[in-house]
């Protein structure tokens, strides 16, 4: 655990935090970083729901909720003023970063991670090294092995332990 | 990992495995023992439902479901007669255990282990420890938590690590 | 509205009622027969769950609501002492009528109404008309769309209306 | 059914529709109008998909869905830019009528009908009858009953018959 710097997000303004450095309120934590778009079914009505059993089973000292808004289509739709509305009244608290406008549609942090879409998952360990990359749904109970993966198992201990109580899904 | 002895369940009869032995078909893996009754509404609504979703985000090498038919209610409608054409009707294939009849209500594991009624969970991990004894619901997110924790913390590391990515929910 | 005497049932027991005249506590009134077996799972997950929001939208002296315990295969399994135990644990309070045997596995009642297998419903009008017979899952707004036209739109009224208000689905 | 003229809306702009004739392409049928804000979560949680189970058990020449979008606060974050993506990705497809500005921050036609927030659900039989008007959730088994009520059960026949079988619920 030498470095738990966590890798640059480009964002343009940082929502439900008065701190705009990821690595301040989110390093030496697992990190699920969920990029989504308002008006994307498959993040309404499965992964934010979802977020929140993810609160209610994981402290947020284990696990630190990030959202990303990666607008990628319907850009006049989803402004950062209808952004903020939709977060009030889904009573979201965790930190919403909005990602940063790109060259063409794909915002920049979208663009840097190749994101195939939304919802899409990516989950940091407490050492900062991204151990899962998800488009798409998952199960809660996929989602939470996920989760207790990068908490206690040592991405070192994947290379020396070989067996069904390995390090791996 | 000296011992993965698991500790005795007392069973009259075993379904859907050939081998009459927990040990045999269960040692070196987590176990997730199930307590439930075949007519108890919180243990068909939810937890049968929930085992299935165990076996889509864990592999039988990482998670060994067994289900314990541990009646202390409603006998005579519960025979394992009515639990066969259950099993058969729900589509369950793991083992499930006939807890032996005690000498009054309570039959036997569920009186050693001290259960509170149905449902009940029991999580051992690898080397046999029992980790997690829960009466009651949990959410898809929660139970996942413990199996998460279960496979991958040391039960020793919990002495030694404290902090935010310690080995505790 | 000349007669309102409901069709025969061949029950063998009666349950959840003193009286064992079907047309005493029926009549008069929509009926829904529901015809189950205590060990069919789309019965239990999803048609008696169905059942209880019935009683949240009508109420008994709309639509009377009733059990027929048709049971074709496990017979042994779901013995009329299981039944009692389920219909306690499940919360069942209206009368639940066991079908009586037939000579081979269908029972009479079943075999009566050509039954398919169960769940299957009959919906009877307040005249005794038999007005829908569906055998697997409705959803529940297909079911009250049912329930509604029993209730209020005159079979007669079939036959003299045709356009987009009339009395079919 | 001397008149089938439905009272009127105050509609900014029509979408999904050719016609900006509410009465043109309505009436004559049961008309289910859903006022709705599209950052409400009852709206988008519960309503909307529950006016897709309501044309899978209606034909629309039975019932005619007509969605208004009354917004009350957060105007500026709910325009008509956001509420066109919002149609798009959600898949709805019957008309949408914008409700007209008021003086205040309440829409003209919210106020008309009195309306204590979103979701409310307003239902007209085919004689363009205001038969009931609702805020917040119902059921699916009850707000099929209120169609069915409106779609076969004459008002005026709710004075003349009385009993269990009379035209309320």
């Amino acid at each position: 655990m030498i470095s738990t710097h966590l890798p640059p997000l480009y964002i343009g303004e940082w929502l439900n935090t008065p701190s705009s450095d990821f690595n301040a309120f989110a390093s030496g934590r697992v990190v699920l970083l969920h990029a989504f778009q308002m008006l994307c079914p498959g993040c309404v009505y499965h992964s934010l729901p979802q977020l929140k059993s993810v609160a209610e089973a994981y402290s947020p000292e284990q696990v630190s909720v990030v959202g990303l808004h990666s607008v990628f289509e319907h850009h006049a739709a989803m402004s950062s003023t209808s952004l903020k509305a939709f977060i009030s009244e889904m009573g979201i608290t965790y930190p919403i970063g909005i990602d940063l406008p790109g060259h063409g549609a794909i915002p920049q942090t979208m663009a840097h991670y190749q994101m195939r879409g939304t919802p899409s998952l990516l989950i940091f360990d407490a050492s900062a090294n991204l151990r899962f990359h998800h488009f798409g749904r998952l199960s809660d109970m996929q989602l939470s092995a996920m989760l207790g993966q990068a908490l206690w198992c040592d991405e070192s201990a994947e290379l020396a332990i070989s067996g069904s109580t390995g390090c791996s899904l």
